[in-house]
């Protein structure tokens, strides 16, 4: 079986890592010629959009996925009828528009934090009036680990703020001030059966997800599954979806959604019977899905820029080292470091001190 | 880092698994042209003993390893010195000769059948008198998955098995009544440090490794563990080894040991907090030894001949799928599935009807 995916990043490259055990084959569609999945498989270089690369791409692939929200929907578009293309243009295009999200977590009864929509700059002084400030204006599209967002807590910062958006659609948040992120892996298989992962709980440094920690038995797991099987459903939704939520004193806030394997999931690899990515793979290739059980209470770190010496990782107990090979750069994501926790949430001293 | 790996079957390829993680990039040199492992690195095709490929295939690796027994062990010693080889030329040659292995065992106080040494058929008349049957004759080179060997229980068997045998160096070894057939699987790092597996029970059909069951607590644990510590010191062993034993009621008999990550380990994938392969990596590229600990009540079963329908297999819980990417042909090892048992060493039924 030869699987196509749109993007060749870490995630695309883990996802190839997990099901060549399966002896499928993996090709990755990239612009980027250095994409690191390219080190697993075949990767062809060519824009998103080019629809004569897409049509090559389809045509040697028995299916096709994305590693990325910012892959053009109409790409998928154009590819569906072609190939069987999972997760489906009209849930990546539903990811893809902050403000379609947010009214679409609306209508399906799942508490946001309050959002007013802002066309372009101009508007933005009275949506402030309207939901006050500490605000976060974000852009409707393109944005991922913090790109595209401002947090405004004072008039200097709205106009700062309206200078740089421009002419850009826009939404303005309230800021919410929760106690913990969240947020909730889940996987929907072609035949609509579900599984959902641990919760995990997540820390972002400099907008970027930092650690994220699997929660067994987390007193909010079933009110975040109940919520992300009306999603699934709605969306008619096949393969690994993440939803990141604001824990707000116990009452869930749903942020936003990936119609993909999740940062935050990393830890399945080693901690969950069956990973995040396999479970993709079992759902887009019509399998049944694998269980979601943790082995035990696992969390993960991202590394930033730089991998740490291996020796000095791999001497923590317990502890496994993922490098993406991808050319280090300051605030790249260039891999992650699972490992299990003697105690639920407490990383080793020694991961810390790296 | 570059991997060089001499041998290109799935013991290569699920080693290049365990490493790309690490974005490791494996090569490997194999005689055949549809080496599975090539599927997953770059595979050189050339003989083991061919020295200009040897040659060109050491300086593009960074160490270099083997996945076969039966790579020549001379050409290890060839490459000695251009390049950092694990394990060396000198276990490799030990594990070959089964006269040399068993004399080693001696050596070492590990108990063995008796045995007698058998020069040509010639001899064979004089050895059965000495060890009287029922025996076994076995070649002292080139044996694996019971290749090589003759069963003697009658004055026929020995004049058929001598007539096959011909000039051949062979050993007679008394046929041992034993309860079950373990191996332990065993890591020692360039620094002496040491890891051992929970022993595995093997089951054995038509001479090839069906089940291999983790047996975690198991009575002989520590005294297989004491056995192959000296072996890994006498031979002063980098990498995974995997020494076999009968249990004869409860005394330990070594049977054989393979200089390599070894088919009866391969639950340890999903099955052990570090799977062999990875420790084999972490062993040979001065890495310090990961947890060997068991994740549960684990197993495994090859896939002789053919693999069955993957929906099938995957409704299994707790079943994970490995496929070498192997053509099927009768005989042949394709694939494997580890599971995990609710049960230590109860197979799920699903598994056995498949």
């Amino acid at each position: 079986m030869i699987v196509g995916v749109i993007g060749g990043g870490q995630l695309a490259r883990m996802l190839a890592l997990a099901g060549m055990p399966w002896a499928h084959r993996f090709r990755f569609l990239d612009p980027a010629a250095d994409a690191c999945a390219g080190q697993v498989g075949t990767l062809v270089t060519a824009a998103y959009d080019c629809e004569r690369s897409l049509l090559e791409f389809a045509a040697q692939a028995d299916v096709v996925t994305f590693d990325f929200e910012n892959v053009p929907a109409r790409s998928l578009e154009f590819l569906a009828g072609r190939v069987a293309v999972y997760p489906g243009a009209r849930a990546l295009a539903a990811a893809q528009n902050r403000l379609h999200e947010k009214a679409l977590f609306r209508d399906l009864g799942m508490a946001t934090a309050e959002f007013v929509a802002v066309e372009h700059a101009q508007a933005l002084p009275a949506a402030v009036a309207e939901l006050g400030l500490p605000a976060v204006l974000k852009t409707r599209t393109h944005g991922y680990d913090g790109k595209g967002q401002w947090l405004l807590r004072s008039a200097a910062d709205v106009t700062a703020a309206g200078r740089e958006l421009g002419r850009t659609p826009a939404l303005l948040e309230r800021l919410i001030a929760f106690e913990r992120e969240v947020s909730l892996i889940a996987a929907r298989g072609r035949d609509g059966a579900m599984a959902f992962y641990p919760l995990s709980e997540n820390v972002h440094r400099d907008g970027m997800l930092h650690t994220s920690v699997c929660r067994n038995r987390d007193p909010l797991q079933d009110r975040a599954e109940a919520q992300v099987q009306r999603l699934l459903e709605a969306l008619d939704y096949v393969g690994v979806l993440a939803v990141e939520f604001f824990d707000c004193g116990g009452e869930l806030l749903a942020n936003e959604f990936a119609p993909r394997v999740h940062n935050s999931g990393h830890w399945t690899i080693e901690g969950a019977e069956t990973s995040q990515f396999e479970n993709h793979l079992r759902a887009i290739l019509g399998l049944p899905l694998g269980s979601t059980r943790a082995r035990g209470d696992y969390a993960m770190v991202n590394l930033i820029g730089a991998i740490p010496e291996p020796a000095q990782v791999l001497a923590i107990p317990g502890a496994h080292l993922h490098d993406y090979g991808k050319a280090r750069r300051p605030g790249r994501k260039v891999g992650h470091i699972t490992v299990a926790c003697a105690e639920p949430g407490v990383l080793p001293p020694e991961l810390l001190a790296l």
